[in-house]
């Protein structure tokens, strides 16, 4: 190889010779999970919001993309991905920079383990975002208006589930279900960290960019109390030392506005009392 | 390396260098799918059959290895790991032998993207096998006994499912529903192979693997008639090549009872009508 050939292939320029285009939305945890690998591995890219609250999930032009009118999609000359676990390999194998796996294959299949319980937990997320927070806006709409915002929504199950989150709230057997999800989620956390600084790697990886936005939500819903110092030491170690990296910043903080954390973190205080004794009763 | 050591790294010793013990159920849909692979790349194992019937995979002991109460758990010299599309890649990364994934980052995550959505289909599987099948031979047990066994399903929403599918049948929601998710599967699956001999790769690989058990159990439920060379073509040939494979009747008949096959295909044929009709109401 050439000496000029050579240092076009260092490792910033090969992270541009590919065209990347990032359709996210700035808190979406999914969205927030592809900037974090995006921003570790430093692969520039063409960054386009789908602004959920407005619908633009359900465009026309965007569902041929992303036919789950889901964010993240990531486009590259390869084609289109959707699914940010699925990206996320995809931009560890096929972008260097560094590494987001781990190099032995036991390891590779623990952070998978780890990135498909995540997967499965997601919709937990949902509940307790929509149940303790945005609900409180919904329900100060006109009923009509609210009724047919809810009936809107094609799946069986999770228009019954949004249905009582908006009307029962924390009595909402699916935002209780929810919480202590989460109370297992931090208990398995808080074990994993015991012994190690990361999720199944030497270094920040997959794995930490999978639960991360989990733990910053909590903390938005005014319930870091959970993993504290004192309560759970090592996911406040671990989260201190990601609030110390670029990433942090670049990647999750300057995409969610600053008056959503606002909204989210006085209903998380308002109702606090009720939720940690929802959650303490196992 | 001497010639003696690199004789004994050819490929079929390279495969018995680590201790595989895989813990599984014959007719088991993801025991079927880790059998595959095993059987594929050639890797020696220890076979212990966990009857799912006599609630072995509720055994204290079982349950250390496998927290989640389920087949398969694959036990290496590295440690142990559970869930089969876990497994079925860390087999690839670990074991020569016949690649079962693609060998580009995009086709990789293509064939990574159906693995998630198989997944997600799964549970489907789960209603047809039990709604057209199974409960057939439950609603012969005396109530009391049929209840007792129904209460003992810690999961509320299994539980709920279980008793409407007992007590239902093919009017069970939760059936009519994965009947509808199962013609989506097959127009996806006919789509995929449109082109290609295998899913995402050139050869059978872990997406062939991950999908065959579905309609393996399809067929025992006496609706072949789904993917029948007029009807889909694509799945048809698909399957006809596997049938002609060694792995097929090594990893997946030579473990699954004919006794089982007969009672699911007999009351699979005693309701095809109705399926049928449900299947095409879209």
């Amino acid at each position: 190889m050439g000496e000029a050939l050579s240092t076009f292939y260092s490792k910033g320029n090969l992270n541009t010779m590919k065209n990347v285009t990032l359709y996210h939305h700035g808190p979406s945890t999914c969205s927030q999970k592809v900037r974090i690998i995006l921003e570790l591995k430093n692969i520039s890219y063409e960054s386009k919001i789908i602004d959920l609250l407005a619908g633009e999930q359900h465009a026309p032009e965007y569902v041929k993309l992303n036919p789950n009118h889901l964010v993240p999609t990531l486009v590259t000359d390869d084609g289109v991905l959707i699914e940010s676990s699925v990206i996320n390999e995809y931009l560890d194998d096929n972008f260097p920079g560094i590494p987001a796996k781990p190099s032995d294959p036991f390891n590779i299949a623990k952070m998978r383990l780890w990135v498909k319980y995540i997967d499965v937990y997601h919709p937990q997320c949902g509940s307790i975002t929509y149940g303790i927070g945005m609900r409180n806006i919904l329900i100060q709409k006109p009923k009509d208006e609210l009724d047919q915002e809810i009936a809107s929504i094609p799946d069986l199950i999770k228009r019954k589930n949004r249905r009582d989150l908006v009307d029962m709230g924390l009595d909402a057997p699916v935002l209780i279900e929810a919480l202590k999800q989460t109370e297992v989620l931090l208990d398995k956390l808080e074990q994993e960290l015991e012994n190690s600084d990361w999720l199944f790697n030497n270094s920040f990886g997959i794995a930490d960019a999978a639960t991360l936005p989990y733990i910053i939500r909590m903390e938005q819903l005014a319930l870091g109390e959970l993993f504290s110092s004192t309560k759970r030491p090592n996911i406040n170690n671990w989260y201190e030392r990601i609030k110390n990296m670029d990433i942090f910043e670049n990647a999750v903080t300057s995409y969610i506005p600053e008056a959503l954390i606002g909204v989210l973190t006085k209903f998380g205080n308002d109702q606090k009392d009720k939720i940690f004794k929802i959650m303490e009763k196992k």
